[in-house]
């Protein structure tokens, strides 16, 4: 399982009505693009899959839907998080029992956790759940911040095979990726997330980059991906630099409202975020659907 | 309803089991004492009732034991938070029909919202809910930060009673108290959170005092309140600096670890936080109780 987490790992959206209630056919349409482009895992139920916004029944229904569709093709890493830890070990017994090859668990959070307490969950649910586990680390959303201490701690776990983490800014990716490989066992992989800076973090040495956009637009970020792993900088960095007006919509709407405004404009499904997020006011929308038609992203 | 939003709102835990299932009787127990003591009104299900780490059924279970114990004795303020506004919605009808006089609502986050989606939530849960609203800030649990302008707009909503906001620290409380009071209509009382910081912010002409250590000595912060409202400054000002080891422990420790460990010492229940939620380690907890039984609290 260690060696399946690298290279792409496509984070779709999973649309679902007013009511919570998951759109199979649209999420279909969604991972066959991803199954296509051949990218090398999908993150099901990540936080742009909306995983906190979902029901437990309708979680377990979403992996059922992609573990029917997928087949076996490629690995399919489950969003597990929970505020209860019981909720948590009883999300990943249920992902495992619907066909999840790993679960990825974010210390989601309401009262801010004790360090003791962010090791202990973890710890319950790798011990528990039945998954192997990816660190989900993503401070703006679950305002839990992992030291490389910490991380490196709960990368001990028995079960425990990657880490998913923040790419940090590019001016300090290689002392950033050096202290989290420094804090982490050899055999736990540690990839990136937050597209706008995930190709630098590959080209430091990252193993895996947590794609939103390539939930959406694989064949682009497989170009990228694939350019690092043939000892191509210069051209990653090259078609990383022909995103940059996608990045910036990212980092002024977030990477969910504007690939949820996209997925409805390519006609995949005609899902709107779960309420109180709103799709993006129209003016914005027509600006993300210009730009994405100028890149002609795939 | 807005007038019965002042004085002395006593905010218990909600004791449950490891499942997450409501012990009614310690519930009990908790609810009798600030019965007996004539609180003003009682916050059930607050963030230190941990309404977000319950079922909507064990949350409409306590709204119904307590409802039936006080027995319109005392106005029940139900907390009503939830990350999906339909939620939120479902909530506030659930703690009406279970007898609560009033819902607390604050902007529980995953997704950092915008400010106009925090708007439409309040407006949604305002307007569908069927129930009185009281805003609850508390940024330290929702990572949401209410502007005063934005906590203005929601203020003029139909159904918003009052609001609950964190009490600034004492050196900006008459400025901060004075901008809140500026923002809001006058109809909307504005009350505090933040044990430590409360009683200056009462002194500084704050509504309410919405307390965690009046969920549990409802007596000893009723004298407090009571010594404001008579204009004796002085002697809240004296009560309030007895108490200074307590908000020292709440402090270093979250009121909501402290309480949880008092009202077990206190043979109230025997209930412990939800997981990942630790019970204070013994040595703190040795601390904890040598320093309340040194303050003879009630």
């Amino acid at each position: 399982m260690p060696d399946a987490i690298s290279g792409l790992s496509a984070f779709p959206i999973t649309p679902s009505d007013a009511d919570g209630h998951v759109d199979a056919a649209g999420l279909n349409r969604l991972l066959q693009r991803l199954i296509d482009a051949r990218v090398d895992s999908i993150g099901l139920l990540g936080s742009t899959g909306t995983y906190a916004y979902l029901s437990r029944d309708e979680r377990r229904r979403t992996v059922e839907i992609a573990a029917g569709t997928v087949a076996g093709r490629v690995p399919i890493l489950v969003g597990i998080g929970a505020l209860r830890t019981d909720e948590a070990i009883k999300l990943a017994r249920d992902a495992r029992a619907a066909g999840a090859d790993a679960g990825l668990l974010a210390p989601v959070s309401y009262t801010p956790p004790t360090e003791e307490e962010v090791f202990r969950h973890f710890e319950a649910v790798a011990g528990e759940g039945g998954l192997p586990l990816v660190i989900y680390d993503n401070p703006a959303t679950t305002h839990v911040r992992l030291s490389p201490a910490l991380l490196g701690r709960i990368a001990c776990l028995p079960g425990v095979v990657a880490a998913k983490c923040p790419a940090p800014e590019p001016s300090a990716v290689e002392a950033g990726y050096a202290a989290l490989r420094a804090a982490v066992p050899p055999t736990v992989a540690v990839g990136f997330s937050g597209d706008w800076n995930a190709t630098e973090a590959l080209i430091a040495g990252g193993t895996a980059w947590f794609s939103v956009a390539g939930g959406l637009f694989p064949k682009t970020c497989l170009a990228i991906v694939r350019a690092v792993e043939v000892g191509d900088a210069a051209r990653a960095r090259a078609l990383n630099a022909e995103l940059a007006p996608l990045w910036d919509l990212f980092k002024a709407h977030s990477s969910l409202r504007v690939v949820y405004a996209l997925a409805d404009h390519l006609g995949l499904c005609r899902a709107e975020p779960p309420r109180p997020i709103l799709p993006l006011a129209p003016e914005i929308r027509a600006e993300v659907v210009a730009t994405v038609q100028r890149l002609n992203l795939t």
